[in-house]
């Protein structure tokens, strides 16, 4: 019997992380080859399509109509993620795309009704759900071993904030900590957010602040069930990339991350050290992998993807509601319409 | 050169806590002994002093005045504990104190004044302190290990719930996460909290609900330094006492507190397993000692001890604005006067 | 800048490594493909072939000449890889050999002088040495930060051992310890074996001791740096796949292997609960990928791979004065002759 | 109920370990008061004495005679034990003895013989039996959680070697692993050691291998049960004070001894650190502790104390039959004699 044919993988933008999605496309997503990068910046396709063999274009509109484009993969600029997103649904292909999948619920709106209406696919990268540790924590939940959940944590801390004048308004919330709120709205299974208390500072990079840069910031979310969650984020970590989540429950907790690179352990007249991952693909590369197999196996079995555009929905409400309570200062309410998880 | 006499100590209060740091008094804590035991309820105080053998009493007041009492413990119900340190202080003798000191400012303020007028010493039984994975945190902190301080964590989470129904309102304020109020202004050196999100709720015992009973709560604290720290705590831990914390800053992080029982692991077909604290004194026992020992030192020494009322009140003006941000569905600055700290 | 073409592979043998193997070189090798398989059962080699779209051969030599067969990877039967290296040579191809390359010094010296002649490569499949904690560890040990190595420690534990009548004679030395003895010369480095002394027993399956069976081990290795090295080894391990070792020098100490397969943790009131790895492929996986990896890497540099036949006769050498010594019911010398680090 | 008076425990030998263990009485052990200090050098009693208020003696024969010592602590030079412990037991009183009891299995018998004929108690100072964690190992090996013993490991790492010149030959035999024997022996219940294979070098301080020091030992015991068991010794470890076990069965395996020295992880751009504990006390406090304990509770309760002279015996067997085996270069028999479990 012969094998099917890969998967020919469109990508659209090239920065840090379209550059490392090529790079497990290429070497850890069986099934699938990089056919076509496409980068609005004329040329900027170039380079990475060569390195991997693929075409090269500078319209991505090209690339989404490409009759050598089975599937696309989006990882440009946040704010042309709804727009990309509803014309590879108009192509009538599948679509993976970057988080945030959209910058308002509006966006969001359409960007789903778009898929919808085509009948095709989404695939939003919340990247923890394929991490095994996570994926292990999830399963203790589901399994019940933690009981009813009461009390969790997430948090994303970053190694380190290149460029502060770059970073846009909201940031630690929308690009963030987006991950932390579909992380813990993926680990208290069946609750709703209801409330949300965020507090944010320029704490790392403070000469930014009055160009409204927040690069810290604590979330207090309130559930239906009556859990309490806080996620926390910080755009330095001198250590590393650190990401970590814990839930509490009535029967028990499950806690998950570590930071350790590996298992080596080196003990001299200092004491005790072990590594610490110092970038996101450096502890979150299987991950990355993951991910990207579970887009080829959603296409092959003809299926929806594990995570899709409704999570991201979700979790986009919890960003702007983040957003609104810095604002005014106080608890906002996520109301039922921007919480509701849309049957897929 | 013959031994200095022992320091003769007098327990006032024999419920769990006086029960235990009786026992520690005679087993850990050299230099002294237990003298007198006193308990309200008569007859009380019989059984624990005579396995000790001190002298009993069912007024505190007698033991306080006692000749043969050179200073005192503080075990008693919580809304006694301002009285007797009055009382302690008018008899010119050391104290240590439970924690909470007070229940309310104005009576912490009252017991400060006492202390002041009388010239002598108040220590509060905050143990963390005392436990060496939390004393080498804070040393670290002290260092500048983690540089600036940014994100901070502190948790307590008991074994259990006893008696729903015997638990005052806002316990879990000011009797639980009180605890974490001081480790985190400790944790946070020179920086004075000045706003407070609290948010609580009846999920270990929700038929308690109704008759005002919050068993978990998590609390945001916003420093003067642009620190925001979160403290959670849970009456119901199915796997043991949890008492962690975790400080973030500019250049790193310290984590403390882990549960593991012992440094034993057994790993069976069922994976690898860590049995886990089951109660306080199996967690804390050694900073009980190590409180104790303080004690002692400190009046051997003729000192303030390491950790005084004044601590006590910063904490308390910190459970106080919680219960004020759980009434008003909002967050609630801790006001200049109820943050300061007195110089010694 | 067109892609280079796929290094095209050859897989000799369909066993449960060679499936291993087979869907590692398919998903996590970049650069290479799985090109043919070949096994000498008749008709073995198909279904595996067919589930990567390869070629199948039942006669390997027939794979190793193959036009379309760059490089061979043997996985056969462990008393066949001598000859099989050879034909590769021959054909002058690059071979990936698993361990043990042979089964005596005399075919591992035809071996490695059919390789030499034919100017071609041999790499062994001592894949401790891709681990990122073992690599860790040798770093370690390279850049001096536990100083002149003093006493070390390797051990391997096999989840189980499903049929010990087909295990051959001397099994635990030759395939299972010979991994911790290339493990334990490799992070020693400069010094050689002097002296091996080895007890071994049938503890696993005692009903098979009268047939020979040997499936615990304990092996103590001097050697000329003075630094005492023990090895051991199990067939059952009852909570799965345990590899380990340990570097004790003037200056520290550095460990590696943990065995838990997530960094989850599950705390219930049975205490704090880690999974452990069940499998080599679970444990070792991302190892095996990193030993095919630098196949296709040295191939393509024109290179010698960074683990050698030259390696696996030192390892070997090791392994037959194990069974001497169990023989001899004494220490044995490890001859200058075997223990030579011949240059590459 | 009036306390019964403390247990009045007269200490003999003032040295490194003697000092600790008056502390440890003074501070720790509820019931019992450090009555009465002896050491043969003149005038060395008297400043230990004096700083826990007992009474100073030259002569260990005066004190083990002293009305006002209920029961002695032999903390003496080595080869001075046997003739007190027969001392003590003339004295009708119980013996606490820091190992090795006896430096020759004929000596350890008349120490024995007259503890038996005294009808008193001797308890030898094996304190990883009174470690928390070596002791929930060694529940878990009754438990049956491991199964049968098949592979065990014990290790003692000291911090260094202060003064190589004054080591004894054998020390690390007869002084260090004699602990690990202890614990291997009491970790396989029931079994019988019947051989051992010892190797040794001088790797700390090579200048002092023509005087005969080993500073570095390796030792495979195997057992009547088919365990084996490796103990390793090192006088020098640069990260502190080393001791770990771990027993490995049928059913799964129990690992003991970690090492760092509080719960606190610091991460900093260096990587993540745990201190590591750097002296026996700072290590084995609570151990220490333990024993003491055990000695006052055994005398109470008018019963042996839970490690005895046999104990002792049977570790000293091992202990020298890993000379015989050094000076033999080849595994030696540990004699049925040796090795037997006299009854209690």
């Amino acid at each position: 019997m012969p094998l099917p044919p890969p998967l020919r993988l469109g990508l659209v933008g090239t920065g840090r992380i379209g550059t490392a999605h090529a790079r497990t496309i290429a070497e850890r997503v069986p099934g699938a080859v990089l056919a076509a990068v496409a980068d609005v910046r004329a040329g900027a396709a170039g380079p990475l399509a060569d390195t991997y063999g693929a075409v090269a274009f500078d319209d991505p509109q090209a690339l989404i109509d490409s009759p050598d484009v089975d599937a696309v993969v989006i990882t440009a600029s946040s704010t042309a993620h709804s727009d990309l997103i509803v014309a590879v649904a108009g192509a009538g292909k599948p679509a993976f795309c970057e988080k945030p999948a959209s910058m308002t619920l509006a966006e969001m709106d359409r960007a789903l009704a778009a898929v919808d209406a085509a009948g095709t696919t989404l695939q939003v990268g919340f990247n923890r759900r394929f991490d095994a540790g996570f994926a292990a924590a999830h399963a203790a939940v589901v399994a019940g071993e933690v009981g009813q959940v009461q009390l969790m944590r997430s948090l994303t801390r970053d190694p380190g904030l290149a460029n502060p004048a770059a970073v846009p308004p909201w940031t630690v919330f929308t690009q963030t900590l987006i991950h932390d709120f579909d992380t813990l709205l993926w680990l208290n299974p069946g609750a709703s957010p209801v409330e949300v208390y965020a507090t944010a500072d320029a704490l790392v990079a403070p000469d930014f602040a009055d160009a409204g840069l927040l690069d810290t910031a604590v979330v207090v979310i309130t559930f239906d069930n009556g859990a309490r969650a806080v996620a926390e984020a910080s755009f330095s970590a001198a250590y590393g990339y650190d990401v970590r989540a814990e839930v509490f429950g009535s029967a028990g907790m499950v806690t998950v991350g570590d930071g350790a690179l590996t298992t080596a352990r080196v003990s001299t007249s200092a004491g005790r050290r072990a590594d610490t991952a110092r970038g996101d693909v450096e502890l979150m590369g299987d991950a990355y992998a993951g991910e990207l197999r579970e887009l080829v196996a959603a296409v092959r079995e003809d299926r929806q993807p594990s995570v899709t555009g409704h999570d991201a929905r979700r979790a986009l409400a919890v960003a702007l509601a983040c957003v609104e309570s810095v604002k005014a200062h106080a608890p906002v309410t996520v109301t039922q319409a921007q919480a509701r998880a849309v049957a897929a």
